[in-house]
């Protein structure tokens, strides 16, 4: 099998990814994963553009051959070049620039060293985000082994900076399928040290340790997951009686969700249309298929740029909203002739037929940011009397016989994956979110957790928010004990029932 | 209690609600009534300005004491002057122009007469959007008696043209206390007709009912409660145990709120403003306090109007966001120098304090969208060093020894239903909302609902939207039968998760 | 003939009214005169909301019919009551909190009295703005006699206040036309009291002095003359070779236009459409017809709150700025059926046709912010088979056979100035321009300005702009002498070119 | 002189021009030459970005000692390898889809035929959009030939395929010097063939001819010039009375100043901003130095994605524009510590000095969006305390001995030439202005132009608009006659006075 996994959320559809959709009972937005036999899919979201500076060493040696020894004189590791350590380094330090929130959780929560006994297993895309994460995780007291959930993401030289200081780290860029799983055991499986907890991002690691050392995953405390695929995951082992396990889905953090989404979003899209197309926004026709947190975000920006939107919406509810946004509610076939570019947003299927690209007008953009490759009917698209002409990176022109180009951008996978990039910030809210999930579980008194998946406790949720207020140097007002009184209210949170909307 | 109950804007927490109400000394066109001991509060926005029209006949005597008869023949009734019911037609038609949900639904639902054999009592303001309402009601098979749930807002005129029509209405504006429960009565006791849905504002009518006649309670098929106040009574009641009738809370569907808070806020904090002060937006430096969904619409506009806005927030989730929509977060006192415009939505007590009212500079403004009359200690500035200057209706100038001025507006209470109207269509999607509770409750399959209280269920607000989607021309897409079973939704909704948060 | 003098810019029609039109060769936004023989249009807006304070007095005695005397012993002003004169007192020092540009022009200029020697002659409105104007050029060291420059537009007590200080005032509220010519006459014909200024406003006292006492006019070292129909009277006599004296436009300074139009607009049609129709702006569909500043204010606020918002042009560069701001730019046929708002901003005639009125769907408001009454074509409606039907104050019912109703507001006439207020901070703006003006005009060398009509000197515009920076604790960049010479530029200004478009 | 000259971004003040050139050490994708003593600078905006596309070929030969032939057997050019015509065809084709005013023009004029007899010789970039610039002249009846103004800008295929069509083209990507004026008077200088009208860009033909070939220069018709040098070179001429030509400044018509500088900058400013540094805007701290229009649209998208932004500015009617728009206005040294972004637009130099940048906190990002590289006092960054550290193309951190790191980007010169790219619509208004110029004084009669520098008319610049409103699909409306008549315009325009503002 040539392609394991694609990047992030974007991947590729297997044959039988069709067969495997109905696993997903609960849709939202980030999509579900399309599975392989035994890869499913990683975050969506922190995989960084920062891998586009790994080098392409010409050494073709696969790591797993090499003896390399590091400065402590450990071979604890198995990365691609331990000597591009100090290079890692650098890039770790300016990661951490970006994410003050675990630097200052570090300070915080250094003294107590609140995961001292902690021995976590992860199993997360290996960026220099990642390792500011990882690092902090020690600093608090932990001992880690760590795999790449990904086996294009992984940035060598921060791999070799992780493993020069001491930690067991399996990964490299460009790992085979047999390389990706003996990287996992080789996490797991280790003389001497057998781990409590784990940090998952996809759910292989999660997996693994639950098919094959049974032993070991009963005697976790807990595990902290990523996705959405990963999340699903668990609910079906614990629906099927068989998580043993009290697991954190850190994925629907009201925090998270919110970055991921809106925020990420509003800017994401500008950038991802400007860097394949560099089109001019302003009066330019657009429709946004969807009008959820995605579809917000990429309504507000485009809209403020001087474009003019209109969106399709299945939910009267969030069509509503739009129109009290100040969009028009149309369906696609209404509009379609007219528009300049057309953004779906659903996380639903076919959401723009072969029979709508038919109807665009030349030069018309077609881009998804909701949901991996199924939005957009691209595969209509590859038939005989159309001509595909790639254009620039990401970018097709897809040409009908009569001339008509319609731009077809990442092949109808996610944009803001394929051609944005996704900021630090973003990262540093979600590597925050597992630090604290890792901490309450491994701390959690006997009994607070059952064997079930468990959101992130809204105090831990607005904990996270909170170390991220001094990067936009926001000073939070205290309640004086009247208020809090008069509100009933505990004056350190949680501040709002668990049901509010934001 | 599990219940915390409580949200949204006018959240009110204490251990007996009767003792806290605030008595309003002025009651002012939108201002609720003033309390006696036993009647609660009444929903906030359902009043509508229209009442001003309403004459202030120089007829001193007390309706009570008349003998009225309508065209029909019938004197099952009590109202100020039932020859005034022409002109309160033409009140309620033009009310209809703005209200066609409920045109729509009376349209659709009117073949099958959902409502017949609903015997309604009801008690809510009584105004042109209400009769549209009761009309409605009486459409879909219903029959109705009513009265009003305040002793000021009845529209006379509008009740004279409900009474002509035959229902039994009893209501007037300017009821002593007396005449309000003798009103309430009137409704309920009467021979040959007992009342088997409830349809309340604020709970007097409930409480009367289940106080007074336990045995009519026991009988009714279901409450719909609209205020806060009311929805707070009856979860006391289901936590006591003496909830004998399911009960539907629409005061938190998401459509409601949303209109209510976010949607009406955008719009009122200018008109409030512009109404009072004549203030130009355009650089003036506001604080608005409070970054929840009044805070949030107050935030948007006066931005979008030129205005500087910064925040204060205690909850660092809705700081967070503050920031990255572009808000800086400050306390209250870092800024209370330089702010022309000080805003309080924060629901809770004593957010403007007097030493920081001693603070702000010449001329700075003062109002309240958040909370009755608690967020500013106004009481505070009824000492006699400082001068209070009446300069309109509304606005008080309140004079240090130096000749600052600082402006008061609607002594502190809330500045939207004092000094601005409710739109007629945010009137419409509460009463639609009511009445596809009514229909719900009313036609539920035995054991769907037992006795407790519930939220509407999410495809009737979904439905609440799409009735009103026709006012903007929206046009919804529907999914095909693949796209649904792909999402594992229905084709008809509800098509959001219940914590969906919008 | 009745009826003077409408309300500033918004004037009656006289029968002949067309055929003056024809008169205007420069064509502008704030729009043409509509002439009766001998009183022109005043400034537009000057006209403070103020004056609907004013008592509606039952004294029913003419002020000329009057002896009164203020407590200076002075008998030289007639005005409605000088009894009033400590409300008006009241009113001026609550104007002046809002307008510390002149106050601070007070401090500044004080020492060196620039205006020592001139005497003013002005005819204004009489508002507590106007009188912070006039009571500044007092303190500069000017004498002054002044009148009213709209028979309805004088506060009264105001009036009296300024008589009451000695400042020589002939004006009161409801003057007839023969009052109107008499108090210009009494302000200009004094023994022992030659003016050497006159500050104008709409051009009636400068027509009146240059008729007749030519030999006053020509000793005249200054006219300064705030209306576009003044103005345009500057220039035909200019144009004519007759006007003997140099004056100043300061009706097109660019600080004045901006406020007047696209600052003032923005607020005021959110104002104008709210106070009249309790209008929801969210979702509604606008067209607004007409690109120019007052157009963009419209558009920029309409949009901001949630309407859906496309124009009208015909001029191509405009449109295309309404393009790349994110507006349609459509014919008015196309869209008419479907629009909720029509508002007007042309400063044409006719743009809203009987036949586009007749198309409009139920309920659709029409107004227009643009020009005096021409723009709508409201006498078309005044027809037999359409019933109007007053529902408020300035909003008219117009009612089609098939029961269609249309919203007119204001019956055509302009809104911002029918149905919504002037902020003081715009009158600030216009009043600091206007003694600037005088200032310039008085103490310029000779041979600076020549018998003709001269545009406020950019430098002075930008000193009213720096003058009202302290309102917004604005703090402006100095040009180091380097950069001043890099630059070309003098340190203090002017700092563009005179073609420089803001 | 009182120098007027050079207003809008780009402006130069400087005794003689070429002294002052600044050496672009570093040419970038969009860079300005590595000017030699008598080059001077070309049009900033016309440069695409489509120069990257260009391929770097192996070919060493330098194209003057190629004997090269073209299809049709001509040989009179000079390009890089005319056998790239077939791709250079492609890229011209594309960038015709984005150019529909230009084809429009071609089919509405060609009929007439309006430059039969023009000899055109031209000097600009030579890129995609510039070939259908010159593909429509020819179209239009005129004769080329063509030179680049630049000599790192050419597309060499491009360059190709004009060749190919039998345009004399003389340009190459990688001229030397030497090569630059060589191809410059191989254009000019050709047996049997006599230009007539020249278009430039930058000032370097009209000089060669005007030096080398003062007879040719004499019997020209007119002189089209794009760039702010060149414009000011003419001016110069003008001034010292030797321009015998008219010419025309298209640099500062309306239509091209609009989307060069606010439309153009806000889009760019993102655009720059995320391709360099992946910043996340939301909640960013950014000051704008200046509020012309190139601040005017940097301020506007930034507040739009959610940056806190304030303005500095030297002229107080610019700042009062800030202060209506909701920026604060504040001096530089007075925010510098807080900042996270610090972009500079003033034209002005020395904006941002080495004490400013001492006081930027770590991580700040300092960029210039207004002039070449003089408004960041980046030579005095080159200090040996500091280390400078090239992290990306365009983006180098210099990190001070505390190991603060401060975000330079582009080196200081302009980022939205360095870091985005000039969308082609933009490109399309500029071509089509200088179609319509070279159009306008080749057919103007006798005596309309002296021998002196104009503006494009404004009816031309409203033509350019109109062409290019079908792209977005804008209707215009027409004035009726009445309507003509009463604003006393000419139903095809000019609609608006010189000195209006847009």
């Amino acid at each position: 099998m040539a392609h394991k996994h694609g990047h992030g959320r974007d991947r590729i559809q297997f044959a039988n990814a069709e067969d495997k959709q109905e696993f997903s009972k609960y849709p939202t937005k980030a999509g579900r994963r399309s599975l392989s036999r035994s890869m499913s899919q990683s975050s969506t979201d922190s995989y960084s553009s920062a891998a586009s500076y790994t080098d392409s060493s010409d050494d073709e040696t696969s790591p797993r051959d090499k003896a390399q020894v590091n400065t402590l004189g450990s071979s604890d590791f198995c990365v691609k070049n331990i000597k591009q350590a100090e290079f890692g380094r650098r890039e770790i330090e300016i990661a951490e620039q970006d994410m003050s929130a675990l630097i200052s959780l570090r300070k915080r929560a250094q003294g107590e060293k609140p995961l001292a006994g902690a021995k976590i297993v992860g199993c997360t895309h290996i960026t220099a985000q990642t390792a500011v994460l990882l690092e902090t995780l020690v600093a608090l007291g932990a001992q880690c082994r760590w795999t790449a959930c990904n086996i294009y993401s992984t940035q060598n030289e921060v791999a070799a900076a992780l493993a020069e200081i001491g930690v067991p780290v399996f990964a490299w860029k460009g790992e085979s399928e047999d390389d990706f799983w003996w990287c996992i055991d080789r996490c797991v499986n280790t003389e001497g040290w057998q781990a409590n907890m784990i940090l998952d991002d996809g759910g292989d690691l999660t997996h693994w340790v639950y098919k094959k050392y049974p032993s070991v995953f009963k005697k976790v405390r807990g595990i902290v997951e990523e996705s959405v695929t990963g999340v699903h995951r668990l609910y079906q082992l614990s629906k099927a009686g068989k998580l043993c396990v009290p697991a954190m889905n850190v994925n629907d953090s009201v925090t998270k969700q919110k970055f991921d989404n809106l925020y990420c979003c509003r800017e994401s899209i500008l950038d991802g249309l400007k860097r394949t197309t560099d089109i001019m926004f302003g009066g330019k026709q657009v429709v946004v298929c969807g009008y959820g947190e995605v579809g917000k975000g990429c309504c507000t920006a485009l809209k403020a740029l001087g474009a003019i939107v209109c969106i399709t919406e299945i939910d009267p509810i969030c069509a509503l909203q739009a129109c009290m946004d100040g969009f028009r509610v149309v369906k696609l076939s209404e509009v379609i002739r007219q528009m300049d570019v057309v953004i779906t947003c659903t996380g639903n299927k076919n959401v723009v037929t072969r029979e709508q690209l038919d109807r665009m007008k030349n030069g018309c953009i077609v881009c998804n940011m909701g949901h991996s490759n199924t939005e957009i009917d691209v595969a209509s698209l590859r038939s005989p009397e159309l001509t595909w002409e790639r254009v620039r990176s990401q970018v097709d022109h897809i040409i009908w016989p009569d001339g008509k180009r319609v731009v077809l951008l990442a092949e109808g996978r996610l944009l803001n994956l394929s051609c944005s990039t996704v900021p630090t910030f973003v990262l540093s809210i979600t590597a925050t979110t597992q630090a604290l999930a890792l901490i309450e579980l491994f701390n959690a008194p006997e009994g607070r957790y059952k064997q079930d998946v468990y959101l992130l406790p809204k105090k831990m949720d607005e904990y996270v928010a909170s170390l991220h207020l001094p990067n936009f140097d926001a000073h939070l007002t205290e309640l004086t004990d009247e208020q809090a009184k008069y509100m009933g209210l505990n004056k350190n949170g949680p501040f709002k029932p668990n049901y509010y909307r934001y």
